[in-house]
Order: C-alpha cells, then structure tokens, then sequence
C-alpha cells in the first residue's frame, strides 16, 4: 500500500442547546461558541440543535472568514437544528426527514416539532470528495421505560440505509452528530455494523476528554443530574464516525473533547461536551489495495454478516414492539371516538324524541346540552386525528418491518453460499447485488 | 467499445387506479392487469396507486410464479400506492417521503393521505446491479391555475437528488411512474437534466401506441374527458426513464402503450395507459469507454450547465412563487386566530363584568354564550394547527430555495472555470467535488 500524501482534517460536533429563552445563557455560549471556532478553524463543523435560524445566522456572520462554507438544514415545525460549517467549499447537500419521529401531543418534549433528519454535505476537500453528516436523533427520556425506542430504532434504520445508498461515490465519509443512543445501544451497533463506519473515540490513538469519553455528564452545569441515574460519571450519545474508501485510508490520531468546563470562562458551550478529532488521510493508488485486502478478510465477512443479521433481527423485534403499542393506541384513539360518537347520538336522540313524541318541551337544560355537544364534537375531532397519526405510525413502522425482514432474508443468502464479495469491480460498488451487506466489507 | 454481451429487459410501468369502492371495476381491473403481468412476464413491473394493500397482496399471490420478488413501498396514512414486482431478487429497498404533499384539509383532491414517495429497489439483473425507482407525483387538478405546481417542483427537485445520490454504485438506473408532468414540464426538465435519465418515448426505435406517446387519453373510458381540456387528444405524465453506466450501454429497443381499450375485455386495465419498454443492456469492458466521450463530450458540457443553471433558476422561482403564497396562507391563519382569541375574550369580558359589577344576571342567554365559546374554541384549535402546518410547509419550500442557490452558484462555479470532468477516475463516481454535476456528464 504506496501513501503517496497524507492530509489531516479536523471534525467538531456539539450539540448547542439552543433554545432561545429556555436555555441558560443561550446569548453567550453562542458568543463563545463562534469565538472558538473562529479561532480553532475546524475543517467541518458540525452542530446540532441550533434551533433558531437567528443564531445559525449570527455564527454564519462571525465564522464567514474561517468557514465560508456552511448549510443550515430547514425541517418540521422548528428546523432539524442541524447545521453545518466548512473550510471547503460544499457543492451539494441533501436532507432526509425520519419518517418517525415522536408525538406532537407530546409537546413538552418537543422532538417532533424539530423534524429529525439527517443532513448530507458533499464537500470538497484538497481534491477528496467528503460526504459530511450531520444528523440528530429522538432524545431519550426514560432509559427504563422508554416508549421513544422503536422510533429511534427506526431513525437508525434509516439512517444507515441513507448513509448506505448516498456514500458510494465519497472518496471520505463523516458522520457526527448527537446520536441519543450510548456506544453498545442497538441503534448504535446497527449503523456501524450496516455502514460500516468507526467510531472516533474506539479509534483514536491519543484521547483526552472525560473518562468513557461521556458527552453527557455531571460535572457539566448545565445538565439535568436526575436524568443521568444510574450512569453517575455520565453518558456517551455524540459521536464522530468516519470511513475511508479504495482510494482513501482514514485513521483518527487524536481525539478531543471538552470536561464539563472551559478555562477562562464562567460556563460550558453547552449541556453536552464538545468533540474535536483529527483525522488523517492517507491517499493511494486504487489499484493495488483491495485485493489483498479482500482476501485477508474473505474469512471475517460470513461472521460479520451473521452478526449483522443477529443486529436486524433484534432491530426487527423493537419494531414489532412499537407496531403492537401504535396498535394499540390506535384502537383506543377508535374506540373513544366512537363513544363520543355513541354520546352524541344519545344526546340528540333524547333532545329529539320527547320534542318528537311528546311535545317541545326540552328533557335537559340548554346549557349542559350545548356542553355536552361542544365536548362531543371536541372528542370526535381530536381522536380522529390522533386516528390519522397513528395510522401514519403504523404505515412506517411496517415500512421499516418489511425492509428489515428483506435485509435478513438477503442477508441470509448470502450467508447461504453466495461469495460475499467479488474481487473485480468491488473498489467504488458493491458486488453485484449485494449492497445489503456492503458495509461488512471493511471500507478501507 | 467492445460488446460482450447483450441483455434485454422488459420494464412495464402503470397507474392502476385502485381506489377501492370509487374506482370503477377495481377489482376486475386487478384481475385484468394480474393476468396479463402473468402472461407477460416482463422483468420489472411498476405499479402506482395500489391504495389498498389486499389488491397487492392479490396480485402477488397471482404473480408468485412469473414475479418472485416484490416489494410495497408503505407511508402516509393510506400508503404511497408504489408497488414492484421483479422476475430478479431484490436485495435492498429505500423509501424516500417527500417532503410536501399537498394539504390535509384538501381530503377530495388526496394526495395529502397518500404519502407521495419514491421507492426504491436494488434488484439484480444477471450479474448487473439495476437501482430501480417507483414514483408517483402530485397530481395536477387546474393546469391553469395548479396551486400544486412548487410542491410538485419540490417533488422533482428531491426526486432528483434522491436518483442521483443513491444511483452512483449502479451498473444501470430505471425510473418509473406517474410523474404527473408533461414532458416539458419545469420538474420534467429538471428531472432529466439533472440526473441524464433518458426517457423511454424519446430514445426508442420503435413506438407502438398513441400519438405523441400520452398516457391520459380521450378514448379511455375511465378518464374525466374535461380534466383534459384543452389537450383534446391526450397528455404524457407517465414515463420510464433509463440509463447506464460505464460497465452498461442501454438502449431502448420499443416501446408500447395501450390505447384506451384492450383486445377481448370490455374496458381497460385503467383509466391511464400503461407502459412497457423494451431496454437492451450491452455489457463492456470499463476502462475504455469513458475516456473517448469524455473528451467527445466535454466541448457540449458546458453548454449542458448552462441549460441547468436556467432550469434550477426557473424552479428556484417557482419555489418562492410557493413561499410567498404559504407566507400569507400563515398570515391568514394567524389573523383569523387573533379573531378567534379576541371574540373570545370580548364574550368572556361581557359575561363576566357585569357579574362582577352589577350582579349575578347573565348578560346574553347562555345557549348563545357556550355556542359562540365553542366557535371561539374551534376557530382557536384549527388555526393554531394550519399554523402548525404551513410553518412545515415554509421549512421545506426554504430548505428546497436553499439547495437550489447552493447549486445554481455551484453549477456557475464550474461554468466559470473549473473542468467539467477528469479523466482520472470518472467512471463510478462524480469528479471531484461536482457531483451537483454529474449527471449532466453523459452516463454512457
């Protein structure tokens, strides 16, 4: 393997917490926010939770000489919050919407109102083509009972199919962002294993951050330590993934992230640390590395696609469970709509029947008439939305079922006796047919 | 170029109207169109607007035998419609919802319910690798006056982006639907120029079906004769569109449509004409195509640019025709809730100051007291939700604005100078950094 240049690229992801009123001190963590980025000249910057469009622009402004470049990415009723600053000049980007993504009724968590997505960038880097994510998952709320686990199962899934389908032609792949899952969660382990991209913090030869490499932890002012219990050092939901390709070596020298606080500064940049690594291409001919390489690992791959379908199976299994409880909540959504139902007509048979049969005297007063009416109406209209929704539920839910059973099925071939990849053609696509388990062909 | 072998494939593609209980004949149309897909086994079937998922799993038992493998694409709340069928194993299928569809309040028109998509499928085609795609648009019920036309724009803008970001591994592309767009339609050209599929009509070398290729005729007894005024003899929205890739030259052989009836059956298999062509796959050695049309090609490139710089200006603006009409839609809503909050509190102020002041009479009966609370209510309800939904609705239209500026500046850029390809390695992937044009390299 000839390394004909080397180049190193700086990546920061932080999630921001940026909700303008509600977060503390918002105002000027922006300001030290930009200040350090304006001096540190990260090549990629990535930042979730920038919810307003005011501070996206107001770090647009002050980072316009070291980061030129940048995408704000528009979604659901607030934006994604994700947004994206580069040295390099960004030549396309492209959004993809979750299709679940929490409740609306559930406004005081607010996920569903911020249109989770994931944020593509292809940009430029000395001569590479980079594609840069930037992505945000639904929160968790509660680790023991948490009724948000099929939907960001679901996020992962399609997180890994579009990172999966749109990075083929990348010479680099980057993916940061707040995954809201820790390093050994389900979703975690089926992006990684799926696209087949490394972990920063696995991967780095020099770390210094927080012991475990937490993002979430105690020491930090801003976070809520109830919601912490019963990890008391802290919890690692941010990350910064990478691969390489046949044409690019990717490893992560050195890995950064901040400790709760910043020196000379009265507070954090935010609820969650600040994750910097550097990472250091190592460019080669296309020609002479696969090969070798698709020989040594010919042997690991059957192992890797079991393990692959061990992960989508149980992936498969969250899914049938958030299928069952939307199932679930669709019936009751129906049957209190027609108990509504049912009350109306019973209210206006005995308004009707006695001016009917017996006269026009009224059997019960105007007022607990028109109230009763007034909530029939309101339960009529409010269950058959939360009809809708929930059939919308359903329909991505088995969506996202199917597609995992036919992933396990392929899968399952290819277990089967299929050769698992193809010596010729198999540097910039997967062998034929096979791009179900592309990514458990190590990339680099 | 070396031939080394050639391959013909059928793709049929198909509107099958199958709104059970209002479309007419529904489910002798299914057995119709089952019949005959079993008779003529072509090798990719694509089908739109099998609302109803029992008449495809009706026509999935009827096709077990000729079309093995299949694949229903579910979202919104009564599915996208999208269905295929394949004679070749999928291995992976991706759905991608678009991000504006129409509004929910528009429940005759629909399309909202439907969940408008594009589904895709990597299907393996004798050793190739074909990425094929099922879409269906938004329809389009005023020609003169479509208030559906950005939304539809949008659609064709992220239909676009969608094909040409997950189609860079395949060795061919086909794309199939109802487009709901003439073939110079604003979202047609962008469509086409933007990714280099080719369609079907154009490129065949025999044609065997209505004049002008259209597919929503006169002579269909099922069609609505008005809604095609003033195209008296019919209109084309529907398509197959193709091409290959450096290891594939595809060619469209024929192609037939129905017209408007079928031998031996009293009425049609819908009230659109279905499709099917007949493409031929020349397989050839990789390395020596691409580098002849490269320097065949690059004098025609720039003018190719230029051509997509008018048509994404030309979207660009219809997107902001789109904001500025969501902008006062939200206006409206927030206006008319101001009202609603306002009548409120008068009718609260008056019930309840002289209650306060002058004593326990009721100022105005209570039936019309609770009547006009409960207006007050509804009127305070519907439009925090139609607030709700066009601030969604202008999240996206900026989103799609945002994409178009960042490429228009990207496309100029490289109009201004930078190589429009590289020898090096243009063969799988977009030269560096200009994937924003790659498609508009020729693809084989």
């Amino acid at each position: 393997m000839a390394n004909t240049d080397s180049v190193r690229i700086r990546v920061f992801s932080l999630n921001c917490w940026g909700i303008r009123v509600l977060s503390k001190q918002c105002g000027q963590r922006y300001t030290m926010i930009g200040d350090m980025l304006c001096k540190e000249e990260h090549d990629i910057v990535l930042l979730q939770e920038v919810w307003s469009e005011k501070d996206f622009l107001f770090l647009k402004k002050k980072l316009s000489c070291s980061h030129p470049h940048s995408s704000y990415f528009k979604s659901g009723v607030i934006g994604s919050g994700l947004a994206l600053f580069s040295k390099h000049r960004i030549h396309d980007t492209f959004l993809y919407r979750f299709s679940l993504n929490g409740y609306p009724y559930m406004a005081h968590h607010g996920d569903w109102f911020g249109g989770k997505a994931v944020g593509m960038a292809v940009v430029n880097i000395r001569g590479l083509t980079a594609h840069v994510y930037v992505t945000h998952l639904h929160a968790e709320y509660c680790r023991e009972k948490d009724s948000y686990l099929p939907h960001r199962v679901v996020q992962a899934w399609e997180l890994q199919k579009f990172v999966r389908h749109t990075s083929v032609g990348a010479d680099l792949v980057i993916l940061g962002g707040d995954l809201n899952m820790h390093p050994q969660d389900l979703g975690t382990r089926l992006l990684r294993s799926y696209t087949g991209l490394r972990d920063s913090y696995v991967e780095t030869e020099k770390f210094d951050g927080c012991e475990g490499g937490v993002t979430l932890i105690a020491d930090n002012p801003f976070t809520n330590k109830k919601e912490l219990i019963p990890f008391e050092t802290g919890i690692r939901i941010d990350y910064i993934l990478f691969k390489g390709s046949s044409k690019v070596d990717l490893h992560c020298d050195s890995m950064v992230t901040t400790k709760g606080s910043i020196p000379d500064h009265p507070f954090p940049y935010s609820d969650h640390e600040a994750l910097t690594s550097e990472l250091r291409l190592e460019q080669h001919a296309a020609q002479e590395t696969r090969k070798d390489q698709h020989y040594d690992d010919k042997d690991t791959n059957a192992a890797r696609v079991a393990e692959l379908v061990d992960i989508v199976t149980e992936a498969r299994t969250e899914v049938k469970v958030g299928l069952h409880c939307a199932e679930r909540m669709r019936f009751t959504a129906t049957r209190t709509g027609i108990m509504g139902l049912a009350l109306l007509i019973l209210e206006l048979a005995i308004a009707a029947v006695p001016w009917l049969a017996l006269g026009a005297e009224q059997p019960f007063p105007l007022t607990s008439f028109y109230l009763l009416a007034a909530l029939c109406f309101a339960i009529l209209l409010t269950t058959f939305m939360l009809y809708i929704f929930y059939t919308m539920e359903l329909k991505s839910l088995q969506g996202a079922e199917d597609q995992m059973r036919l992933a396990v099925g392929s899968l399952q071939e290819n277990l089967r006796g299929f050769p698992l990849a193809q010596p010729q053609d198999s540097q910039r696509k997967p062998p034929e047919g096979l791009s179900a388990v592309s990514a458990v062909e190590p990339e680099e």
